[in-house]
């Protein structure tokens, strides 16, 4: 950590169904419990500006790939500064549900935007985790998962199979392309061995 | 014109009460009445999704500068995508009521948002003009006419004058940086004049 931002900002990502809110808010618990300030939030949302972007992504209204691509920026730009920056300026931990990869794997992997248009806004935003957890689930855990769930239908889970294949490859891609700043778990385990998995990498990886 | 491209993109740029609407409208008189498709629309909107943005924009919720910017070129992609590019492929004369220089004049110099973050958003969005009009007004005068409208109080509006002196500079410095493109209009000469200026300069620099 940089003297700059002493918090420490943990993402998780992975396709729907693979148990991310669970695991953030477990992984919350956690941190709590040994004293630490904490800041659990998620994307798109975590300010009121956010929210109401997160509101028009999954509503019925149409928006081409690029502009919801946008979007999610937007709102991300939103949360970075507002809530993210002076949170970990202060040295708490932010457990964020899905950041910029995801928006790497459904609008680029999933809808076909261009890598270098996502990676551009990336650098726009400017604020990178300092560990990425991405919980991976073979596909018919995910589907069977999800099916058990009252009907969470928005804009991607209407997609269908193959998108969701797109999604899945790209959270792959993008993982193997960053290894040192991703860690791939095991998501087909229990809810607590996967906080338990993630709490020990965090102490391997980021010394905290 | 490319072949590609058998359009002609027009833009009107320029601060509140310069009179940008009414140009606008007069100047797709004159094309369609010399035959031609013409699409009058303006930003942020022109699709229901940039509707949807600018609404966003436009209201009380609280956005950062940056996050503000990028919302504008989301709305800004949908309506490229949507309707500017196809109409531009049949040969209309697209007519746009503010485009990317409004959110550099407005977001760069108005609220500081670095010039290189919007440059980069315009490189995503990659359609431009091949001609701009800035209407040109004193700032005395557009106050003028901006208070003996009935009071459309906005989010820039609201800002006052040192914010509109800061977007007048930004214009004024974003018109000298392009002036293949960019043409400046004395906007305090009648409308009729205002649009017969244009459509004579759209002859002599795009032979149209």
């Amino acid at each position: 950590m940089s003297p700059a931002r002493p918090g420490l900002f943990v993402t998780l990502e992975g396709g729907e169904g693979a148990g991310k809110s669970t695991a953030a808010a477990g992984l919350a618990e956690i941190f709590r419990a040994e004293g630490l300030e904490v800041i659990l939030t998620r994307e798109p949302g975590g300010t009121p500006g956010a929210e109401a972007i997160r509101a028009l992504l999954l509503g019925d209204v149409p928006l081409d790939p690029l502009a919801q691509t946008m979007l999610h920026f937007a709102a991300r730009a939103d949360h970075v500064e507002s809530v993210l920056r002076p949170a970990l300026a202060r040295g708490a931990v932010v457990i964020c549900d899905r950041y910029y990869d995801s928006t790497m794997a459904y609008q680029s992997y999933g809808q076909g935007v261009s890598i270098e248009a996502v990676a551009a806004l990336i650098r726009l935003v400017n604020l990178h985790p300092d560990i990425t957890f991405l919980l991976d689930l073979p596909p018919q855990l995910a589907e069977a998962r999800l099916r058990s769930r009252a009907a969470g239908s928005d804009r991607y889970e209407a997609m269908g199979h193959d998108f969701m294949a797109r999604v899945a490859h790209g959270f792959q891609s993008i993982a193997a392309a960053a290894p040192g700043r991703i860690a791939i778990i095991d998501a087909s385990q229990s809810p607590e061995a996967v906080v338990a998995a993630m709490r020990e990498t965090i102490r391997t990886r980021a010394r905290r």
